[in-house]
């Protein structure tokens, strides 16, 4: 891991403590506006860093990069250089904002033109997926989930432990935080109902979700082990994995969600490194009964981050109806990528791999509609008066995420997602 | 559609009667050798055609290609052009093999340069495709599955006649044919097992079946409708959807597949064109219940593909294990493609999207060993007097399948795929 970013660093960008985005952190992203082109940025307080021009600028020199990975559409040419190359990328960035450093510090002129204000731009997908995975490792929300269509006595199915249960998603429908969705149409027959019919979802929800994505892995037909992971791993973002539980609900039997899911998932806009996130690594939950040998692991593997989800209904106030943390996964990332590829599954360049929804243990701490208003039956009482059991039109669905000690704290930033009415 | 290719035409290239290739298909892949960077061709009998070759020959002038759509790894920059493109540019390159056409037989230069002798090249993988989308759409198929693991007096779904059951396949996996595969290993948990295991899957399957490749689609938030579809299909191949039953059985619930499938899924190399097949449509089965109104459809949107699935052992000879046909399916193509994008999910340019495993309603026209050996219970008896209940290492899988009236035989060639001992 990267041992050169100190928590006790300062930089002579003016950064507030409240901050998602201090030194320490150094996140990418891909940003765009009137007056720039589509391109990679890391950030540091309210501005993006434009790497594109700090690149022109030879402030990059002698790492290995060139030109494309910084003037283009994704992060994904960047990360062609693997962890040894990204980190060396964000150590670099990291000592240009070094209070002690004067390179860029000392010409106010490029300075300028490389803090760009986040406000003043657009931050794109920052990722191309061509693949993107699912999984479903938080012990609570599924046992949640088995409570509510099955039964509290065997709410867990008999795999779940053995196994870090997964899907592929639909990777064209990922977006960014910022792009509106629009209420998915589809086929659904309630329980009681006779035959099934066509129109609106009427059960709209949110999943609290994290994200990471992945270098470029190995050749079909290789495996990557618990141990190797870290190294095939670039970062973590918030994720919305949003669900049509009527549709999702007619259709999963017996292949799984499909139509359900796959019309949007939102992502925040900047991706967290692996690195960044290191020192807020914990132990994971005693995972009982022993898991098969391909999935042992070693050392701390799981991640405090805290995480919220907020509605925010048209032209109203916010309201916190889940608080969350990603300690709350029952399998590590390491786990399930070794999971994925036990098999020879060849794991590429830029995959997404979501967490599935992240619940904790207790009331409150709950990462979907389905479980916070317990299927409908516990309307949740927002601060307007209104209640929500799902999602309603207008409604502005927003995830935060931090990591905070008494050093430092790591952002995630937010994404955010309205949701416009079903078209005619 | 293209209503100028005749089936009364020739060529001045020679072509067998039994051809897959005759001047009235006009497929579309990607070929390599070691005189030839990767690049797009068509084929006719024996022979690939080189439009790289041809386009610089000024051939191919005046259709708005340029030399990217043809000097490239895939066929996806080809069909950026849209249905009309690439329908001008198929009936440029039958124009020029006509036997009334000189403009290339005159000049024996460069149509040897042009026409390749398919022996001598290897065939690559032809689209890049983002998201593969797997459907479920043979009843005799769905029927035989839910007899083997449910009740034959409720082997059906209940959704099943109601939706074009679809999963989302992993993408990275799909190679072409003639690429061996591992025998993938996982945790598997037969029924009479106390705890779940790892090792090789025991019980590896083929799975018969077709795919089709997209053009470009809408927009997210919009939908294709029945009767728009067939302007966002290019055309069609036959598909090896691997599966390891073993591993599918212990983690499919209530997820779906994923191990058991992402391993690999083998297409083979050349793509027919929807234009090419359109003679052969038939109508489909009666589909009752009603389906809902934006799965009707009009006109006859089945196709007649005669499909065979073979198994050679390692030094032995062919054993047709099945023959089935793609005219069983319940849910045709426009109806998927409909159904896919009803919740506003955007369709990609490239998009793999399979049919599912192909089983017609007679013993001999199961798509997969599953079926054919019945769960094992009644091994298939192979010429050398060996017996399949699965497959074995040193096994070649061999898809083949064709079109076929009094006056033209439109062929699809072959997907053969070996299967290699599992990993140490």
């Amino acid at each position: 891991m990267s041992s050169k970013i100190s928590n006790s660093a300062n930089s002579w960008v003016e950064v507030s403590k409240k901050s998602d985005f201090p030194i320490q952190n150094i996140p990418f992203g891909v940003f765009q506006s009137p007056n720039h082109s589509p391109r990679v940025a890391s950030a540091i307080g309210d501005f993006a860093i434009d790497l594109k021009v700090l690149f022109e600028a030879n402030m990059l020199n002698g790492l290995g990069f060139d030109m494309s990975d910084f003037d283009t559409n994704f992060l994904n040419n960047m990360m062609r250089h693997g962890k040894s190359g990204t980190r060396k990328l964000r150590e670099r960035i990291y000592d240009l904002l070094l209070d002690s450093n004067i390179e860029l510090q000392s010409n106010q002129e490029l300075a300028k033109r490389v803090l760009v204000p986040i406000q003043d731009i657009e931050m794109m997908l920052p990722i191309e997926s061509r693949d993107y995975t699912d999984f479903y490792s938080s012990e609570q929300h599924a046992f949640n989930v088995g409570c509510l269509f099955r039964d509290p006595e065997n709410a867990l199915l008999p795999n779940w432990k053995h196994i870090p249960v997964g899907y592929h998603g639909r990777a064209s429908s990922i977006i960014v935080s910022g792009q509106d969705i629009v209420r998915p149409k589809g086929q659904k027959k309630p329980p009681t109902a006779e035959v099934p019919t066509f129109g609106p979802s009427n059960l709209l929800d949110f999943e609290l979700e994290t994200v990471f994505f992945t270098y470029q892995g190995k050749p079909l037909g290789e495996s990557i082990k618990t141990d190797e992971a870290d190294d095939y791993i670039f970062g973590m973002a918030l994720f919305n994995d949003w669900s049509a539980r009527d549709i999702q609900g007619w259709e999963y039997v017996p292949l799984g969600p499909f139509l359900g899911k796959n019309f949007a998932s939102s992502v925040s806009p900047w991706i967290v490194t692996l690195d960044a996130l290191e020192q807020f690594r914990i132990p994971g939950p005693k995972q009982e009964p022993k898991v098969l040998p391909y999935l042992e692991y070693s050392g701390d593997k799981h991640i405090d981050i805290n995480l919220d989800v907020i509605i925010q209904p048209e032209n109203g106030e916010e309201n916190i109806v889940g608080q969350s943390n990603y300690k709350y996964m029952y399998w590590n990332m390491n786990q399930q990528l070794a999971h994925h590829s036990v098999n020879g599954c060849n794991i590429c360049l830029g995959d997404a791999m979501g967490s599935g929804t992240i619940s904790g243990p207790n009331e409150g701490e709950y990462g979907s509609m389905l479980e916070i208003s317990w299927k409908g039956t516990k309307p949740f009482k927002m601060s307007d008066g209104t209640e929500r059991k799902f999602l309603q039109d207008g409604d502005t669905v927003i995830m935060r995420g931090n990591c905070q000690n008494s050093d430092v704290r790591i952002g995630f930033g937010e994404v955010r997602t309205k949701i416009l009415p079903a078209n005619d």
